[in-house]
């Protein structure tokens, strides 16, 4: 499968994103102008490369139907995906946590609004999107279907998802230390484990529920929603290993925040745990995978080529 | 109405609480030790009254059905909603919020488990809640109802109920400065509506939820459905000024926290813009108006004994 002879990318990325920045800004309380929801604005659209919400898009164009409209059917779902993205950043970024003053180069949002307004406006944004997936869907979706999606966004954002990604990142750098550490293993098998852990949890969940629920609402069969989410897990996975290697390589403008924290923090990393070489062979497996899964659905061409290209996006960014 | 003659509250209470706290014991992932499990628990089965869920169930029971068992049908919702509301709590109490140090008679989470980790657990409770709600529900509930109680949960949550009072709280105490403080008006008038807004939004949005869910869940018609959210506005407004003048007249244990924190503060009370007299009228009042709505339902007096009960405890627990 070969992309962007006929298919013009960047402007699908431009149309996409518009849409979902259009939305969104409806969504946040646009006639409220108090300090809470100043605040939640302020992270919600200010700006980010919207992978997600476009994964969760393309994926349900993908799909496609003949009764229904795939980017109306899934844009408050990518929208409430945004807001959880928006929130575990911001709540990420706070003191207590990573404690970071900037963030897409611009002051975080405790700098700007305080602590304690951020930690709300996180908060806010956490249950505005499940109430947003959950009451702005439209009405051609099924309730039981919309009910599944909805519980399943909870849970990717929750304990076992990204939330615990995050406990789990802090216990790793010793930001906080675990009281009963579980059995005991080698410090190397631990690491490894741990990694792929974090990478699943913090990043890889909500990437891969980003194409799941995109393709779920739009009705696909198991068949093809099992090859997409596989998809979408590999494409987490990438996504990861490229944004540890860009930590090292260091182009600040693909990374979107400052190369070499990582390396400065003595963060576990693919890189530092694997070398750059390996990681680089492992991209490559990926992105081959990736596109064999996505060719296995039989969905048209055509249609498949913006998930194709937001995959080749995620590995590449470097270049 | 009377109530208390053949229905033994105490026994009532002590029944619900106990399979509150077996079915929220079963939620809260029994079998995982990690620290972010450790600290949902502490503060989600850390006891408390339960007056949320009770009000759940109780209006739950109150509206009936042939076909289905009241009890059943409530308790995941309120079960979520004692995980909102511990959420809430410990949020509440972080050091960038109120910072407390003691809650119940306890230790407050970020005291035990740090900062970061009481952070997560009440992000991660938040989503449990709404998981929880959604996907724990039995299945006679139909679904587009379900979808409407997840939805009006993450909104009573969120930046117009819970998060959004919390924020009025921090602006009326001066912890936090609002840029743009709106239209101005006369101090008194100020107080006057920032208090009752803050009630709203931090105390009486969940109780107003607690007794509208139970009772929508259940399938209560419009016109019940109206008297009972109206009763549960009341009492959670009865509640809130019972709590003021707890403060003042200092009973620890009717309180459950420490008395005269709130006259220490200079927190903006009912007590403090009313006086102690027109605060016992105001709770009179209510009272009369709540039982009066209960009546007006129709249903059956034993049937809404237990809601007439709860009324009375939240207003008399000083005695």
């Amino acid at each position: 499968m070969t992309a962007g002879t006929a298919f013009d990318f960047q402007q699908y990325v431009a149309s996409r994103r518009a849409a979902v920045e259009e939305r969104l800004a409806q969504y946040l309380f646009p006639d409220d102008q108090e300090l809470l929801f100043q605040a939640m604005r302020y992270s919600a659209l200010g700006g980010g490369k919207r992978l997600r919400a476009l994964l969760c898009l393309s994926a349900a164009e993908a799909v496609g139907a003949f009764d229904c409209d795939p980017l109306q059917t899934a844009l408050p779902c990518a929208c409430a995906i945004e807001m959880v993205h928006a929130m575990s950043l911001i709540h990420d970024d706070l003191p207590c946590m990573d404690d970071d003053d900037y963030r897409r180069g611009r002051l975080t949002n405790h700098k700007v609004f305080g602590e304690a307004t951020a930690l709300l406006a996180g908060d806010a944004l956490l249950v505005l999107s499940l109430e947003t997936l959950a009451r702005r869907s439209p009405d051609w979706i099924k309730p039981p279907l919309l009910l599944k999606v909805v519980a399943e966004l909870a849970a990717v954002a929750g304990a076992k998802g990204l939330v615990g990604g995050q406990v789990d990142d802090l216990l790793a750098t010793g930001a906080i230390s675990q009281a009963s550490p579980g059995p005991a293993s080698s410090p190397a098998a631990a690491s490894s484990c741990l990694l792929e852990k974090i990478h699943q949890a913090k990043t890889g969940a909500l990437l891969r529920f980003s194409v799941w629920s995109g393709a779920s609402l739009m009705g696909a069969d198991d068949r093809i929603l099992g090859l997409l989410t596989r998809f979408g897990e590999i494409l987490g996975l990438a996504f990861q290993i490229a944004d540890d290697m860009l930590d090292v390589t260091g182009d600040i403008k693909a990374l979107g925040k400052t190369p070499g924290k990582d390396q400065a923090a003595g963060k576990l990393t693919w890189v530092s745990l694997y070398g750059m070489e390996k990681s680089k062979e492992t991209l490559v497996k990926l992105e081959n995978e990736g596109k064999s899964l996505l060719s296995k659905t039989g969905l048209a061409e055509t249609s498949l080529s913006p998930l194709v290209c937001l995959l080749e996006y995620a590995i590449h960014r470097m270049n």
